[in-house]
């Protein structure tokens, strides 16, 4: 195989190709500009990746926080020619978002329209707050309170 | 609230909390003990965090791959009560596993005993080559070949 015909980028967002990671999960959506809208202006994340597959009639969209980041994006799968809309089985859970600024997050979700499955709550006393909303095609987001407020400091 | 009662390692693996992050997918298992042997000794996770919480009789198990690892870790969620195997939608699609070692990991989760979904392929030609194997609850997993082969080196 030629060099130039290994192209390491290819489903591998970042560029630490020296250690098993986690690179992705992989959700299909049905309306990928909803989706992305959802996830960059809803969310705060960035799209870093399209590909386009004509051969498998996909389009897979990568999304991701930061330019640092090495394991845990997000995956869209759209394929062109799916019909109906996704069923949700009853083992899959969520993808959880550490936020530093946990409330701003909410609102700017709220903001946006996400439907709210959980409003924020502590799974424990002392456990960081955590919110859940739901994303265009019904899949489950966590939010996780990633510093403590300052006015939990001040208290 | 008291200083102490804020612990920020609850559900948050890693030690960046200055930015936001995806921090973990979970799954619901029913047998902790047999995904938690596919992951470390399969696919060679490590379990990074352990997280009892009778409340909700629920306990989360945390697996990564390395000390430095920020972003996306596997939730594994184990409730107590469930009953019945869990069902898979047609929508959720897997989490995707970058190996530098491509051969080496896919021969382990053989030997292990993992289902494959999908034997080693190139989704498109000079791309990495890909392999899909079956948990024990029957989520797929993806492994992604990170790095080219030597033998792709030399060719």
């Amino acid at each position: 195989m030629a060099e130039q015909d290994f192209d390491p980028r290819c489903w591998i967002a970042g560029t630490d190709a020296d250690r098993p990671r986690m690179l992705h999960t992989m959700m299909r959506v049905r309306d990928p500009q909803a989706s992305i809208r959802f996830y960059v202006e809803g969310l705060g994340m960035k799209l870093v990746d399209v590909f386009e597959i004509p051969e498998r009639r996909l389009t897979a969209h990568f999304l991701g926080f930061e330019e640092g980041q090495q394991d845990g994006f997000l995956e869209l799968a759209w394929y062109w020619d799916a019909e109906a809309a996704y069923t949700h089985g009853s083992g899959y859970g969520h993808v959880s978002v550490g936020a530093p600024d946990f409330d701003a997050t909410f609102a700017r979700l709220k903001a946006f329209g996400a439907e709210v499955l959980a409003e924020p709550f502590r799974i424990f006393p002392g456990g960081p707050r955590l919110a859940m909303v739901k994303d265009p095609d019904g899949y489950a987001v966590e939010i996780v309170q990633a510093r403590r407020a300052q006015a939990e400091e001040r208290a």
